[in-house]
């Protein structure tokens, strides 16, 4: 039975990033303490992954400013993903940390690892600051993810988890009204 | 290892459920043979899963015009369910299947049990005609899901299954531009 | 083998009631110091369960006066436990606690879970102050329960448990004799 | 986990009992194609069990009529109930097989031995004649059995199977009205 | 491999008693101190098994002068036993404990138990003071044991046991010579 | 647990025998077919065994006459035993065979052997022609067995054996009445 | 206990490789039939490799017309070593295919998966036409290899190959003796 | 899955050399502390042997000079390399401890014992003073190694390990420039 | 895997033995201190083995003058044993210990048990003070001993014990020269 | 437990002998079909083992013309028996083939390797036609054997073998007496 990682607590890892000209080593320390969106693409030097690395990018100063930080993960090394920043107009936009994963390690703690590609999936990962996973959403390799509906994923997680007792209705926008769950409100919506 | 369940096969089930005042038998059979939405929640007589509900009854017309069925789930009984249908307006206006799944099997199947609780968690899953799962999205529970956004996947999920070799990039809407991918764009994008 | 439950302690459960308007938190450790009725029913909004809800009904009070607390349990929700009584003439005189057991934890410690259905039998448990299941009885699901025979019962229990040496004939209603095992006896009845 | 019996079916086993004068062979397979009454107390020459075995005996004639045979059973030998039968004036009346089980096998496939005693508790078994069990009851030692109460079950059991479709509320009594679940119903009663 | 139990000591038990007109507790701690005589049979109000007990009551007032107790045992319980004593010329001579063994313990613990019948084989066995099995003679069911033998036994196990260094030959009976095994004597008898 | 031997098969064997002067080659198919009493005793050139090997002997002609073999057995070899034939006045009576059980695989076939000593207990056997014991007799090293009650048991298991339903009361000696057991004599001995 | 690959078999495989401008499939099957040579080393854009890279490929004319096929292999993808051969003067130089092993699949089969790293160590395989390895060498991560010594061996071993019962001595270079091994020559070299 | 010996520490082992007309007790302690070659072969008195370590002995001064140490291994005992150390010319020449190995457990802690043959491959290990193993070069049994080669290996194994930050390119030679791997350098080879 | 006992201590045993008219008790602990020369044989009363008794019975004075005790070993009884001493000739010359092994616990210590006749091979073992089995010689039933070869044997034994470097070659008495390995002798002789 | 070899039939083993200035291939088969010596010894080169081999060779031609093969078997090469054949004068003698068994296969055959060493004990079996052993004798390091006495044990073996019913005593040379076993001898030797 393969049950969601919802609610669990990301696995210990390390890793070399390509980050701001810079090579630096990770590790799932550096994950907890703030929000973190973490989001895996199959592999450098390819098609789709470019377009969303580079919608995820120009959200990228909004997220700093709420406090969340962004991981680009592949299993390629981060020899690869300095090549490819040097190479792409797109890729070169990027300011966060990008993941060399060659062991599969971080992908597979996500399960989001293609065991007979030694790639990954398209797999994004909303984390509160305690590191536990609030938001999964993976999709198969051709279809794209939209950046902005990620960011208000993360707007309405960050929102219930400082608002104790209120929750986001469908949809929900920074702004509009949320709802607190009440014994006098059950079988009234 | 949790593995994700992106192109696995949907497992077999059998379930009742509530639609348009009957109660009908359904299996993993009736899914097979053409595009469906499953949308897991929590509870019936709760909060946020009557917006959630609501939400996604308002595109249901036009993801039947595009050959998609729907299908909501939740760990309650069928005879709750209608209960909930006749007694509450939003609920009132849903027109799919609502399966009762007091066992959990169809929860578990989908990995979105949350054993403790006996309850589901939020969870959206995409699969083809094939009973194959191209998409899905896990929510904790105070988050709701956006149906806009789910129209959105199954349309590109729809279009890269009927155009080979072609993939939709970031955000990619119908009519905009999508990628065929070859040899010649490695690095150029 | 099935080794019947009789003389067997109640196992841990954690649970959510609906009881007099409110959602309240009961575990074992609240049965245990006086004698105890748990009676289980398949479904909420159904249709032989609410004739047995309200035949019990009618006992509470004098139940509650032996000092017996009644704990009605079904595997739907408090959250449904609540729309019910909200709804149903029949089920709003119930004042006792309306156990919810959405992951039939419950149901199973008792052995009562239709494993196929998610559903309880009609199983009917008498529990002294120890804990000590002393009475047990249980129906297939068309077979309704008689309140009368249940309190007579719970009378014989008491009475056995608290006169010493004596034992209740068949069919014995309080006020009749009962019998003191004896080795003149033997043999003589 | 202790799962009850209900539903399942009669166990295999081979019996001596002293039935009218004679000692007769009894198998599972003379339990089957008529409702069936078994009837299990802990030990001859004692002093509940005679006036249990007494009340029953009332009530044998019209149990007959309505092809319902019944069976009594201790771990005491056949040699033991003809001389029980012989001298005892309540156990004379009994016109059923009493069935010697000293090895046992019969109390433990219906889950009523107490294995630190090699004694029976105080169980009572209505079985359809497919050989499945409808109603159990289970009493600790010395808390007497109604032989009314069971022949109200025994009326009802066979009221359901012989009527497709009705249910039986509480305490129901032949010629009072029983339920016909339909979807109209829900919630309604 | 079946190895007998000469020389092995007694294993615990537990049992009620019918004697001299009470119930009485016994345990092998009852056993040990004194030389015993433990006579199984196969069930009370049979057809052998009161001639051996009445044999063997007409030499209990000579084992009891001779420091040995004596206990009758079969799968019956003591109710039976009081019974049968009440009811039966033979029976009522007996003056030694009668023990009911309906958990059938005692009777596995000494090899005697024929378990597709749930009773005990005709077994008879001599224990010394320390609890240990001196010598064992077990019939099948049809073939009654002789008590003055059995005196001779154990007449020759307490010679043999109080004189250290001699043997006693076969036929033995008190009075006549025994042997004193020395080197001198091998080969020479 | 050790079940005792009676009503089982004999184990299969090999062995040689001194008999009547020669040297023979035994199995456990010669000794079906007839009934037979197999006696083991500890050890050539020892004490007790002559006594009990020369009571035997006596009783060897009419046992002859009733169809009954004799084998002794020890673990000693068939050369020793014709040394011992050869030098011992009371051995030199012996017509029967005596077989060597150097390996001990009879001696413990029969569970009579004692590990720490490799030598065998006094057990003497009663085996019907289908090769079931009947009667097991076992002493401790230093206590002798009778020959004249061994005759006696012999005598009544094979009156059992050739009248049906006829059984043979305590110390039964042929031309003394026996019983037929049936439901009248119940509880009348 | 780690056993050396001389004279096994490769395992199978299954990868995709950049050749000559194109994407191609290649598994064990396309290796046999012919000598090879697989040479591991850890990364793409990375800085010995292409150096060992550049060396072999000046050998690789010479080699193909001996009849050897090259395979270089690291744990990048395919994307990646087009990346490399479209940006790097020295890689552009190559002419053999260049396997992408993302699974580390092939660098498992071949013993140099360094585990912790998700790279391959400098391993240089030479492989006879059955697929049998007859040379291997395997440097640590820093120390180069030369392929003037490779090219040696590879001629040594088709030497040794095709001239049946002669060997090649230390340092043989074509043209040199060779050894032809007889028993006269036992202690003589 | 067979892994490299590549960075794993050397086995534990006792064994007898000749050296230098001596018979000598070594151990893996002797190798520990300074650099070392160690070069297995397969049988003293045979053919490609005495070239290799003829060619071998020509380099072992300047090993030595290097703080290197050279021990030679087969399966045969240390009296035979004794034999053949006094009968062949080339042999003769050897200064380096000639090591007996019997047993077979050295041959094997390196994974180059042949188990069918009880002969050791063509292996040679160079080792750095920790007893960590940097190069491994291993041919089957008729192709013969090249000292000269060995030699450039030892040479760029100690340059690397003593110059921190460097790396030795291809058929690096002493002298030669190194590469210092850097983010500057990624994709400039 | 059947490895010699060369080498090997002996293992403990408890016994009894003939010795001198007596029974005696030996184990283990009086075997060690001397040197000790433990012989097997068949059976007491048989042909090969008198004579090989006989002829070692004529090496005991010398065998005692050396320090050398002698046992021999059957599984026959220490009564058996005593009873072939008084009535053979040769047998009654003996005047070490004769051990009765009934059990085999001995002989299955020394490997000379023949399990499927329950008696020892032809065996000889010479043990020096320590314990350690130093030479055995084992034969087939038919096939006798030398005394005086064993004696050599001993001798040999002892003298290589007490001159520590010098060994015994083929066929040396006592006397004649013995060599003093070193590496000087290596392939001269 | 250890076991010996006597009347096991020989193992399968493949190996390579040196015999009469050739390279032979050796297997079990060779062994069967006539008598067979297999002498096992430490080492070539050593001290003990020429002696050994020197007095066996004396006796070669007189054990062929009575039909006995002779193997020699050590655990070094056949490469260095030669050696050893060509360089020692004693060795020079040998006429039979010296088997070399560097795998040990054949010496732990026959029990005789020491594990901690790689090398053999002093064993020497003598093998029927059958290839069952018939005689073993082993000997620690130090302690030369006889080949006089090997001598004399392979003549009354073939004795023993050829003529049925007899036996050979102590000491037994040829044209010495025989014993034929018989019941009239029992105790009279």
């Amino acid at each position: 039975m393969t049950q969601s990682l919802i609610n669990t607590k990301i696995q210990p890892f390390n890793a070399t990033a390509y980050h701001n000209g810079d090579f630096v080593e990770l590790s799932e320390k550096d994950v907890l303490g703030k929000w973190a969106v973490v989001m895996f693409y199959p592999a450098d030097f390819t098609f789709v992954c470019p377009t969303e690395l580079g919608d995820l990018a120009d959200y990228y100063d909004r997220l700093k400013e709420m406090g969340v930080e962004v991981y680009s993960v592949s299993t390629d090394t981060h020899f690869t993903h300095k090549a490819w920043h040097d190479t792409s107009d797109t890729i070169s936009k990027i300011k966060f940390p990008m993941i060399g994963d060659p062991t599969g390690r971080i992908s597979r703690n996500f399960g989001v690892m293609i065991e007979e590609d030694g790639l990954a999936l398209r797999g994004t990962f909303v984390i509160n600051p305690e590191g536990e996973i609030k938001v999964a959403e993976i999709h198969d390799l051709g279809i794209g993810r939209s950046a902005a509906e990620l960011f208000r994923k993360v707007q309405a997680a960050q929102y219930v988890a400082s608002h104790d007792g209120e929750v986001c209705p469908a949809k929900w926008q920074p702004g509009e009204e949320t709802l607190s769950p009440s014994l006098d409100l059950v079988g009234k919506i």
